[in-house]
């Protein structure tokens, strides 16, 4: 059997949280909360599956959980998006990523296999998706300590196979976030061209310093062609659960449909009617920002005295160090040694460039408990 | 967006179900079942939840369900699996289908696109998963009442560019049963030939009248170039909570597991934890054959003074019947107007043949409480 990812292994997350666990180091690595779920959520689940809510829910996803989620974005971003044909429900953020990129890119077209434009470092299952889809990935690279986007770089990669875009904010691994700017130049680009966009907006609810989410979604030239990626792990400390979804423009969603119903066909019942029950909360994710600037700067405060050089994460739960001043160690080597030597495990961003670009930054998940995060702090301030 | 599933529409479960729903009718068409599973299941999903298993399973899946997998298949069959190399949980078994699809064709080789025999009529996700990986679907029409493999048409439609043969057996939706000589055939085709298998055999425990079933890894020149794809949604009466997984030799394995990393990553953890306790009871699924061959009789007996012509299924939780006898009308109106006329939805069979072949077969699917099969047997007497 030939491969046909030959350059993939086992990924990063994998590979990190396995030694973690052998060696018993603070895993700071693969990005999932140290901390539970609400019982509360926990008891809505039970309710479901107790009144037998444990069959097949629709393809498109249960209409109690589409309806909430209108509700959410109209209430948050103002924008309106029609439950019944705009708004599906996945297994995971994953499954809709791979899903949006299937239902777009085609291998061979006339002019040459389409092409995406990625910006890197960029999450590990995007390039995968694009290739397994015959694309053509063409980085745009961006680089500590600020990531921010050089437009002129990215306007002199669109080519006529430009197909899609990729957008991640806040994003993952850097904890950078898009601006205002970052839209309008992004709507410049492709307000005339047959161009689809993917934004994956998992971290949406955690930006910190009072800095609000720019969503796609909020940019008419953006909407009408972006498949808004969303997922409740990040958002309910459920990253187990595997309940994402997918928000776009009808013809959109109709392209992505025909994907989602032949990848998994439709997603755990019992779970989608407890999320469309404890939405109708919103201080269950109004209390995020809060929450999780508050681990970033217990950590932070712990790194203080350290001889990393630091720029404090603008989103997400992760905060990129640089240790360029230490060592000159490759990163991937460091983030083993970490863990094997002063038990903190962490990701390499090498393995987001697709050249394995090494700048000397290490990412650490803060999802996890204040006396874990602050012994984590400690240990590596030794280094 | 130019579609790249062209021909592909709402799903006959979808409209089918959505039309039962909307008309009252008894919902024989989508398969599922129409009672509860175990509340004992439950039980142990909420233990883990509690318990706080609420991140992250494994990519794999969580160990003690491989391991549990392997036992339960050693049982059973006497092939030994890997749990740690050779067993992966996925996303239902919809997505395994679409992985070890994904893992194997591919377009434009030397000798122009991989094909994929595929016996029709086929599940519905098997084809748009060949296109998609931009193989070339090769069909093999079986044709009531028999359904039987005329092994010679097979071996023509052998080329050099075959790369896989799509098996499902007991068979959604005919439920006809592969006999050990199906097997020898099959394995004198592929011996010397690069053609990998895949073997969609959710329906494994439901076969009746004291049939065993034949499972593609019995058979050893067959076991090392199969993915046998399995399921706990019928076997546990769970369709919705969307677990099934892969067993494959390591090699197979290893492609698999890279193209399910990117498209889920994994599977609802506290789930995931239940099957593995729930599975070290064999009771729970070896009374399904008795379980449903009740029903079917039953179906069946209500059906005696029928004009529909009726071979008993030889397993799965679906019977055919012909009705070629009472009116020529075409599958798709006749379930139609059934669904909205005498109140019982089915499924008609020529959705599952690529030309729609009408050879005036409805499907309807038994996994329902007896009273909803005697009350569906009476009014479809009437015809
Ligand atoms: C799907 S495992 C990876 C989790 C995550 O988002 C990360 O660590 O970056
Ligand atoms: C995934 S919905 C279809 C369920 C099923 O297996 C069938 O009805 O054939």
């Amino acid at each position: 059997l030939v491969s046909k990812l030959p350059n993939v292994g086992t990924t990063i997350f994998t590979v990190m949280s396995k030694l973690a666990t052998e060696t018993g180091a603070i895993n700071l690595s693969q990005g999932f909360p140290g901390f539970d779920c609400s019982p509360e959520l926990v008891s809505l689940v039970e309710h479901y599956m107790r009144k037998g809510f444990n069959q097949y829910a629709p393809m498109t996803g249960v209409p109690a959980l589409r309806e909430a989620l209108a509700q959410k974005t109209f209430t948050q971003y103002n924008v309106v998006y029609d439950p019944d044909t705009e708004i599906t429900v996945t297994s995971g953020a994953t499954e809709a990523i791979f899903a949006a990129i299937t239902a777009v890119i085609r291998p061979n077209q006339t002019a040459g296999p389409d092409e995406v434009i990625v910006f890197e470092p960029a999450y590990d299952s995007y390039v995968p998706a694009i290739e397994l889809n015959g694309g053509i990935p063409v980085f745009v690279t961006l680089t500590p300590p600020d990531y921010t986007i050089d437009w002129q770089v990215v306007r002199e990669k669109i080519t006529d196979r430009t197909r899609m875009i990729l957008v991640n904010t806040p994003h993952n691994p850097t904890g950078h976030v898009w601006t205002a700017d970052d839209m309008n130049q992004l709507a410049d680009l492709v307000r005339d061209r047959d161009i689809w966009i993917v934004s994956d907006e998992v971290y949406e609810h955690i930006l910190f310093d009072g800095r609000t989410h720019h969503s796609l979604m909020t940019h008419p030239v953006l909407q009408e062609r972006t498949f808004i990626i969303g997922s409740f792990g990040k958002t309910f400390h459920i990253t187990g659960w595997k309940i994402g979804y997918c928000l776009a423009p009808r013809e959109l969603s109709a392209e992505f449909r025909k994907i989602h119903q032949y990848l998994t066909f439709s997603t755990v019942t019992p779970i989608q009617y407890a999320l469309a029950d404890y939405l109708k909360e919103p201080d269950h994710f109004r209390q995020l920002p809060d929450f999780y600037q508050r681990k970033r700067d217990l950590f932070l405060a712990g790194l203080a005295g350290s001889r990393f050089k630091i720029k404090p994460a603008e989103g997400s739960f992760f905060q990129t160090v640089s240790y360029a001043d230490i060592t000159d160690e490759p990163d991937y080597e460091l983030a083993i040694r970490l863990t094997n030597e002063i038990g903190v495990a962490s990701i390499p961003v090498s393995v987001f460039y697709n050249q394995k670009n090494d700048y000397k930054i290490l990412r650490f998940c803060f999802a996890k408990d204040d006396a874990v995060l602050q012994e984590a702090a400690e240990r590596l301030s030794k280094l």
